[in-house]
């Protein structure tokens, strides 16, 4: 049986990663392509709970930077070993909201830290699995706070940071992408939906040739 | 002010660590030393909370391995951050009950991890902050067993492994004071409790001079 192949969606928030995921489950299943969904911080049981620590401070304290990125990283492990890596060797398609990618952009471009080292400590966290592509939602940062900011429900620490940051971010993915085009293909989400999800697709289109 | 001394017990299971963390506490405070003690996984309420996912599954789901390792280290750099380099600066001695030898004997010797790897992933999470000096409490493997079987209260994972695991970390212990004999003293903790209190001070003998 074929590997299957493992997809990831980057970008800030408000970007439209949850919507685009689904679409793009929907799209591929409709081609007959057997499809896990799944996201991060979280996708197990252990890296849920981690979430919780991360966005919402349950544990009654926030994470410093580098705890923040270890625990991002367990969960991270946790999920490639208990859930992508099989998933990808029983020859389903694997899409994650989010990835490494989201470490380089929030804790190397929006936090500081040095990208080289978090390249380092990620290929150990995922034993060097990589995305076989990964779709950047690119957006101007003030649609995506808009966006953020006329969502219901309570706001996490990442979308609580302040607009230096969320630039930052966004500049960060862009300059991922291009130092990696290849891998990372760049979709224009401030279209409409349907635009949007048909350009997402099409970033994959060589997989259907 | 001077910057207080960084000490660490360690040791297996049963081999009295949160014993003579206590007693040591109490021999240098009737000296006049201003003491901090903490302890690991835990020390921070982040910690205590990732101490639950990794001693009891509180996720309802065990960590794998490199899961396990990378929220030990989240739980390290917290205490780091938030609690022992700003007590150190503020001239007070910290002891703690495990640090980074448990990280390379549990995960290194005991699970089998590049101890190499593992010093490159600590040096990251601690910002480099090393013990100034760490007391090895040694004790056989089946007398610590003995011990913890007689313990009230729940067995928690670690307690829970199979024989061969806690002899591979007694052996990856002594390994480690063998190879950082300057750092890492080691105490015999079979004998009485009040000789081991006594040989844990002495370890520390130079600072009094």
């Amino acid at each position: 049986m074929a590997r299957g192949r493992f997809i990831t969606l980057e970008g800030s928030e408000g970007s439209g990663k949850t919507t685009h995921l689904r679409l793009l489950a929907d799209a591929l299943r409709a081609r007959g392509i057997d499809v896990l969904t799944t996201r991060e911080p979280g996708g197990t049981k252990l890296g849920e709970s981690i979430r919780g620590l991360l966005q919402f401070d349950a544990a009654g304290e926030s994470p410093m930077p580098r705890a923040e990125l270890l625990l991002f990283l367990a969960s991270r492990a946790q999920l490639v070993d208990r859930v992508i890596r099989p998933a990808l060797e029983a020859g389903q398609w694997v899409l994650s909201d989010r990835f490494c990618d989201s470490t380089f952009a929030y804790q190397g471009f929006g936090r500081g830290m040095d990208v080289d080292a978090l390249r380092a400590i990620n290929r150990f966290a995922t034993g060097g699995l990589m995305p076989d592509r990964t779709i950047l939602l690119d957006i101007p940062a003030a649609v995506s706070h808009a966006r953020v900011i006329g969502r219901k429900g309570p706001v996490d620490r990442f979308e609580a940071e302040q607009e230096a940051f969320h630039i930052r971010l966004a500049e960060g993915f862009r300059r991922l992408a291009a130092a990696d085009p290849d891998r990372i293909r760049t979709v224009d989400s401030s279209q409409t939906q349907d635009e949007t999800a048909a350009a997402v697709l099409g970033a994959l289109s060589d997989y259907f040739e």
